[in-house]
């Protein structure tokens, strides 16, 4: 192919990094934004609430955008992915420019969110999430995501990604952010899903070891060849 | 075919579309009423409540009318088809004859909610949903909803409008409607799920502008030919 | 086949209506009862939690039992069933014996509960549960039921049944019985989810009106032979 | 096959039932710390919040690990399956280190919970559950899981289980523990989903008993060969 041709069929596939993550962090915050409205200092209903908005979006954003980019939405996804060998043989340059899809994107979806909530668009999270018990819960809710993007029997990708985070919503200390744009995204929102940045990079090592991790081990638990 | 037979081969999707808009504003109201009532103030559970609902609602709807009109059970749905060539030649008769019973079935379906709660049938909500964020919201949910529909796989489009409109309910800051028959029948009650007339028509030109900018982005991310 | 071997052919059908109808009654009995206990007074939490058991229950039971009776579960199904021919030539000593399995399951479910719950096993409901508002609602919601059963797509009634419960509970001013059986049941339970007898012949009324009028209506929306 | 090679065949089914088990607790327990945090003295909010990430948990790791080794995480499954012939001529050695990596994964998955929670990782509940409606509980709760599991038609045990037992968490007396090896991790975290070491044995034998009649049950309702 020619070099203009090449750049023509990565733009589809990067607009659906750009606009899923967009759409999910905007799913994320802005659900997060409602819920505390709505549930009268109650954040057991709020995190319900939160939790049910994040898993129907996943699921339908992955099952729209999965056929033209594979759906990542997550820079941690796209490392393994490219590591592999599922974006092609020389998978770097790609890999770097989904991520930065997904960065952006996650920035704009923030935006959008508290645009429609009438809140400054522009604005940065002050809520502390620090200590190892997150940490520790950041590794695992990224092991395990990793886990079940590579154990997904085919076609079940979609279900199993939104339930897993359903569960690890809840079941993680951390509420299970386990993916690097969405702690970029909700960086730029002081709201209830809100993270601030002197958080963040903590967060990320968490899942880029946790992520790892997982990986491997499902990897390892591929039935072996007789 | 005669005129007869043409009247008679319409006459089904025609049904359809009356009932299934009617039994599904039935189900968006009659939830609000009633998760209202028993929520003991706490609107995040109330809209919980609501948000189950619509999505068990719309799933039914789509999976057992589909077969006989489409399900569009929305104006904007009708009118993007009709323009996609996915209602015949020449399409827009039977696309108004649609969205006439989509409009009619909305309002009888309010006024069966009215009636099943013991409310006074005819009524008009008194609710004001206003402002630039509440525009924006509408635009993003119709938006979404059209692109969820055009890039669904097949088989799959009732699953996903369903979790699609169960995030929208909750990272939207309307609620999202994101249909004018939605509109028209929850002008006819006036309660948790309600609409004031002066509030409406932004909230339609809302949706046609977001619906018709979403349906331009599924279709530009559509894989090119080779 | 002879008068023995035809007993021995029915004995599953009518063990799987009586298993399958209690399991559901104790399961609606049994999560009002948790609900009300745990929820604090906020019925809005207490009925989604009998919402979601339900629905989770007759997804299980219609999958699990439907390929030995049908997964009936109710009178009104059976009668439509034998009415519309899929009960065999001469339907209604079958259905008969069907009505009565499903009938004194409903009962033995409620005790089951009870006795789960440390409540006297033997006792009856006070709850009453009347108006013109609570009939209509009660023939919608049986009218819905059977509508989706008749056009539920094959292989899908399971869980379009438990979606259109799972919506019916909150958009019905009843919190949709839509079944005698559960009418039946409920009678045998002084808790959340009970019944007055006073008030049972009306529901069922109202019920067998309203699933009379699905069922014509599904039959009158399939699709003409061309 | 040689000693070694047969060894290396039962690593990884028994690394599963490992790191499954372990997975489904500290999604149990983790979840309910959570849900008890968050809900503001609302238990039926904790524990709906509860179910739904057990709901997801289970129907995730059912997926992901039942190839590898059918994603029993239940000692009663475990001598069912065996039992039943699923586990090869002489399946009790395998069965019994199955259940021993199920009861160990267990007590890791509750320490892992605790560690995210920055509780003490090594700790006893003290929550007693105890009484014949209880114990009544678990042996109904077993049993229905048995015979889902059982019933299930192929390729919906994994959305059947995850159903049945968020039914069942709200319409047994006890939850629903239904497992003994979660009442082994449970016993290790004193939080929401703990169980006392008293109570446990009691438990135990109402899950054998009532898994044993589940079975039993499930096999009777065959369709008999014609």
């Amino acid at each position: 192919m020619t070099r203009e041709r090449i750049a023509a069929s990565r733009a589809r596939p990067l607009a659906a990094e750009f606009i899923g993550t967009a759409m999910l962090l905007c799913a994320v915050i802005g659900s997060g934004i409602m819920a505390e409205r709505l549930s009268a200092g109650n954040t057991g209903v709020a995190l319900l609430a939160n939790t049910l908005a994040t898993v129907f979006a996943l699921y339908v954003l992955i099952e729209t955008l999965g056929p033209v980019s594979g759906a990542h939405f997550n820079p941690v996804v796209t490392l393994v992915m490219a590591w592999r060998g599922e974006m092609g043989a020389s998978p770097w340059p790609l890999a770097m420019a989904f991520i930065v899809a997904q960065l952006t994107g996650a920035v704009v979806g923030a935006w959008l969110a508290n645009a429609m909530f009438d809140l400054p668009v522009g604005q940065v999270s002050t809520k502390l999430r620090t200590g190892p018990g997150q940490w520790l819960a950041e590794a695992v809710a990224a092991g395990g995501l990793l886990f079940t993007i590579l154990r997904a029997p085919a076609g079940k990708a979609s279900a199993l990604v939104a339930a897993y985070i359903g569960a690890a919503y809840w079941f993680t200390a951390s509420t299970s952010f386990a993916n690097p744009a969405a702690v970029m995204g909700r960086m730029a929102s002081d709201t209830f899903a809100g993270i601030a940045p002197a958080s963040a990079a903590a967060f990320v090592v968490a899942q880029l070891v946790g992520g790892a991790a997982g990986a491997w081990l499902a990897v390892r638990l591929q039935n072996a060849p007789s």
